[in-house]
This record gives structure tokens, sequence and C-alpha cells, in this order.
């Protein structure tokens, strides 16, 4: 459902890009695990796959070359980089295993991390043997104290990685100032940006980093099984690719030589309809606006943030003085599981997020699970109303179970 | 076009998965890069695509939850291996990337490869220092010597990567024979079977692989941007995957751990519409039957081969006492691209490939470029006909252009 504003010029050219392509009547609060395409993405997909079927996927992909060249330019217009700097990949995680594999890595080397560090990342970093990953220091509510942080650091400092908008906690980490304190270090600095860009204006510029990574599905609504990855220049040119394939290298003179730009992280086969797809979503996130998009996804999440806040026996788990769309609370006396499935049941769609997802971050805050509730531009306040009173009931319910 | 024989009732059982979806009135002759899909796998897909756009991403996959897990049953029936050691990835170039990150390899290691490798794995093995990457002596011919490869080996020899059937040449390698010989030498086998899995019955046990990629999208005839990947047992238990997510590895008692199963070479995020259409593409095979496939796509190559043989000015490049469904040739006087282009402008699909693709081979061979065409299931004899006096034409073309 479109906001409430009434409309302007730019509303009505937008309102296409904001409803979902298939209206329901439940609640969608889910976009930090998936976001609901609009029609021009959907159609896009559904279009491009109907003409690999008819002209086979190669003929298919020239015929869309144009369109295709065109994502990488969208791309690079919603991050603030050039085209040259982009390439589309898998999913978030295939993107951080491309930039992380790049990073010359060696035993003794530290890593710092965020406390609300992504599950997966941690996954990937604890493979690498004799690398040491800290938690960056936090204060009391889990936000980044950049002055312990300096304290700590030294010149085996390698690279910060720093989930910028965890997956089980609404705050939003200060990415710019430790993009500046890795220039500080001499480190190399990725940023996760799954839950991050489509509901944040990003410009990579300002943010230090040397390489980020977002979805496709999640904030910017396109389709699963799509990400993008950002590598600046000056990452490209220290770094190598861990094993480019034909299309990631160049064959010349007799010997492969992975390719100056971007591209090297991608390989000759792909998903093309969801790289299109991904292309005119982010069409739709820049005609929206990301100033809009940000500052209607606050609205709803801090209306949201404050009916359950105000409900005895809920607990709002979000931390900091930044906050992003996303908001993780907990029934007392009610599994976060018993949670969703009874919203689920009248038609609210949540998530649930264990410990694994940010172990570290859980762990100092004695958690096992959140319930995750999301909203997004085509959600409204009726919906966020009935969220509230929803999880009201789950209360009551709660308490009957423990009295 | 459905093949011609008369029908029985096998025959009209798999008649729906024989016809493209889209059926057309041009001669696809390009399945060695991308196979048109039958009706009831682009419906799979777009009707998940469809439900995702409805329920969200999350919930559609939960919905689909026994169709999903069907599909590494079919794949495990596909290939002769048990579900556990089945993955679905990105790209037969991923898969193969996954797998080699997998082998402990240290310079002063020696990797076999065929002479017809493919270009996208050596591209991945020249990335890795001091390791030394040696074509198996062939004959003549370019077909694998088995004695002269034995009598090359030594202990230092840690993998044999080959490509089955090539993507610039129609041999089909003796892989089972490779596979007693990496027995015999104690090194990891790995099978490159994206130009193979779809055309050719598959029993890993036989092959003795320790891993093994198929691309879905080509003789497979399933979604673009999906992959197989198989992993035995004892490939898992022997090796370490390179940087398994919070998908590929659990988390138990504070440390990360990569999963037993095959399934360490996913990642939490997917395109999962995809890998429900290989499913179903995989159900096809086996529904027409991996023996029939293959005695059809042989008979029309055949038929393609021989009649391109017959025509002065013609060369095919096939070599081999065993052929499979690729068919390579040059038209003396007209370039690949005028040959690709032209035949196209006829509506007869056909591709070019380079001498990157396989640059081992294509040197000793001379070549710089071949012409391919590659039949499926669902072509003709009247196709193949009419491509034979396309070609024909062709060479008049070229001789014009010379003389």
């Amino acid at each position: 459902m479109p906001p409430t504003e009434s409309p302007t010029p730019a509303a009505t050219r937008s309102a296409m890009w904001i409803a979902p392509a298939a209206p329901s009547s439940r609640a969608y609060l889910n976009s930090a695990s998936a976001g609901l395409p609009a029609a021009p993405v959907l159609d896009a997909v559904l279009a491009y796959l109907r003409r690999e079927a008819e002209l086979g996927a190669l003929d298919a992909a020239a015929e869309a070359a144009p369109r295709l060249e065109a994502a990488y330019d969208n791309a690079a217009r919603l991050l603030g980089a050039r085209p040259d700097e982009i390439a589309f990949v898998e999913s978030g995680n295939r993107g951080l295993q491309a930039l992380l594999a790049s990073v010359p890595l060696v035993p003794g080397d530290r890593v710092l991390v965020a406390r609300a560090e992504w599950g997966g990342s941690l996954a990937m970093l604890a493979s690498l043997d004799g690398v040491s990953v800290e938690p960056m220091p936090t204060d009391s509510r889990g936000v980044l104290d950049l002055e312990a942080t300096r304290a700590m650091a030294d010149g085996r400092v390698r690279l910060i990685l720093l989930t910028w908008c965890p997956a089980t906690n609404g705050l939003v980490n200060p990415a710019a100032e430790i993009g500046a304190l890795a220039a500080e270090l001499g480190a190399i600095f990725i940023l996760d940006a799954c839950q991050a860009v489509g509901q944040l204006p990003v410009d990579v510029g300002v943010l230090g980093c040397h390489g980020l990574v977002a979805s496709g599905r999640k904030w910017l609504r396109g389709p699963r099984g799509t990400a993008l990855l950002y590598a600046s220049r000056s990452f490209l040119t220290r770094t190598r690719p861990a094993m480019p394939d034909q299309f990631g290298a160049n064959w010349s003179a007799g010997r492969w030589q992975a390719r100056a730009d971007a591209r090297r992280f991608e390989t000759g086969e792909a998903f093309m309809a969801g790289r299109l797809g991904l292309g005119v979503a982010i069409e739709g996130a820049l005609a929206i606006g990301m100033d809009r998009l940000q500052a209607r996804i606050a609205t709803l999440a801090g209306h949201l943030r404050e009916g359950l806040a105000a409900l005895p026996g809920v607990t709002v788990y979000d931390t900091g003085p930044a906050l992003s769309g996303i908001v993780t609370f907990g029934v007392a006396g009610v599994s976060a599981a018993a949670a969703r499935d009874r919203l689920a049941a009248q038609g609210i769609s949540v998530s649930v997020r264990e410990a694994r997802y940010a172990p570290f971050d859980m762990a100092a805050r004695g958690l096992a699970e959140v319930v995750r509730a999301a909203p997004h531009v085509f959600n409204d306040e009726a919906e966020i109303d009935a969220t509230i009173a929803a999880v009201a009931a789950l209360r009551d319910m709660g308490r009957s179970a423990v009295g």
C-alpha cells in the first residue's frame, strides 16, 4: 500500500515502484528477509525468462545487452561508485567470500568486526587459520566505541569488516567513522551493506569503504539470488581475486590475468534474468528517491518500535542513537517462533533470527533469538497498528502461559 | 520438434519433456551454450517467482520445501550419487571454484588436466602460485593417452581435473579410465561434466570421481544460473571448504564447523526458483531416459557431422573414437562469426568458440576458433538437413570471397 502523503507529481511517478506486484491483504513486515518486488521488476524477470526460452539464453542476453549494461550504471549511481567498480554476484555471501578471498590475510593478521557482525561473515573468517577476529569495543548499548577501537588497533589490523545494519538489531553502525579509522590504520575496509542498501542513502566515497556488498532481494526488492558488489579502484589494484574464471580473467599472450574491473568477481554464467531485474529494482529505488525511502521506512519503524515498547511484557531490543528499519523484539513467555507463527496466522509476516546470525552481539545481550519486523515503503500505518495490537494479544497469551 | 520414432507409451509420457516450452520455426542447435527448457521447467520457474512476489521469498521457499528437497533426490538419481553428496550452485564455474578451493594444493604439487581442458578451469588454476598445471599426453587426434599419462605421473600429482566433453571439440574424454588412474595415484579426481550431464548417462561410482560439476542450462535444459555439484563422501571427509557461510557451516558450542554434507558449498541465499526448475528439468531427463537421450543426440550429431564432412571446403574438427553431441567445424574463407551470423539470418542458431575456451587443445590443433552446433532431443533430421544445406551455401560464399 502506498504511503499516505498527499500525491505530488513525483509521488505519482513513483507509485508504480511502491506497490508490490502482487497486492496482498497481509501485513508483510519481512523486507529484511526479502522485500516484495514492484510490478516492473517481476514483469522484467518473467519476460526475460520467457525470452530465454524462446531464443535460447545467449541470444536473449545479446538482445538485452543494453538493459543488462544499464544495470551497472544504475547500481553505480545508487552507490556513488563508477560502473567499473560494480559486479553482480549471486548473494551477499558470495560477494563477501569473493572480497575476503582477495584480501591477502596471513597468520598473525587481525581482523576487526562489529560486535553485531553478521554470522555468515564470522563463519567465513573462522576458516582462516591463525587470523585473529576481534569484535570492536562498544558501549553498554552495543554502539561502536571509536576511541576504544582506536586504542586496541595496531599495525596488524589488516582488515575491518563491518556489518552496517545488523540482521538482529535495529542499530546502524557508524560506517563512515569506521571508514576514516581504517584509513588511519592503513587497513582494508569492507562494508556488509546487505541490510542497508535500499533503505539508507549510500555514498561509497563518504563511507571510505574498499569493498561493499548488498543483497538484491531485501531492501532493494530485487530478485532472490542476486547481489551487488562494489570494489574500489584502489582495492582492485591492491588485491588479487582468488580464482577468476575465463570471464573474470583475460586470456592474452598465453596467460590468464584478472580483469582490471570489478567484474573479475563475476563468472561467465549467471542468473541474467535476476541481474536484469535487480537493475530494474534499483531504477525503482532511484525513482522513489533514497531520501524519501529512508524517511518513510524510519517513520514506520519508529511508529512500530514506539508502539511495541509501550506494551508491558514486550521488550524492544534495538539499541543505539541511529536506528534502521529493522525492529527486533521479544514477548515475555512466548518463544520467537510461536510469536512469528501466531502473527502469521493473523496475516502478519515477520521473521525470527537466532543467535548464530550475530553470535557476538546476541551473546553480549544475553539473547538466544529475536522476532524481527521490517516495514518498507509499501507498508502503511494501519498495518503497523494492526501489528502492535496483535503483539499485545500475544503478550496476553504469554501471560496466561506463565500464570 | 519431437523425434520421429513411432510413438510408444513411454514416448507419449515423455513428449511433454521433449518439446521446448516456446516452439520456434528456428533450428536451434545451440544446446551446448544453453538448451531450450521444456514447458514444465519454464512453468515451474515462473510460477515460483510469482509465488515469491505474493508471499515473500522465505514463505515461498517454506511452501515449496518438499519440491526443493526433491531436487536433490532427482539429482542424486541422475548421477548415481547420494542426496547428501549433492549441492546446487550458481554455475559450473562456481562449482569448480568451490571444489578446487577445497583441495589443499601447495607449491610443488602437480595438477593434470585434459589437453582440451575448459579455459575457465585453466584460468582458475593459473591463480595458484607454484602449482604445475600439465596437460595429459594425447595421440595425434587429441585422444588421451593413458599409458603416456601413467608414465609422466608421480607422487606429486595431487589432482586430476578432467573436462569430460570439451566445449570446442566433439570428443568424449575417457573419464572412467582417468578415474581409475587417479585412484592408482592416490590423486583427487574432479570431473567437469558441464557438457556431459544431460547428454550422457552418468554414474559417479563408475567414473570414480571425487567431485563433479554440471551446468543446469546446457544439456539438462534447466534455468540459466544453476548448476549441480557432486562431492563424494570421501572428498567431503578429506577436504575443507574454503569459506563456508552460516549455511555451509554449523554454529555449535561457540564455533563454526563446515557441514558434513555437500551443501557446505551452497550459501544461505540462492536463486531458489532456478533450483526448483533444475530439479524439474532433471525429472524430465529421467522421464525421457538418459540412454534414449544419448542415442537420439548421437544420431542427430552423427548425421550433422557426416553431412558437413562431405562438403568440400568444410572441415569437421571433432576428433576421437567417442564423440558427443557437440559438432565443431570451420568453413574455408569464412570466419566463424560470419558463419554464425549468416546461419542465424536463416533461422539456424549455432555458436562460436574461440581458443581461450580450450587454449591447450586449440593451440595443439592450430585453431583460433570453431563454429559449434549441438543438436538436442527436441531437434529433428529436417533441421539437420537444413543446416547442412545452409553451410554448403556458406562454403560457396567463402569460395567466391577467396576467388
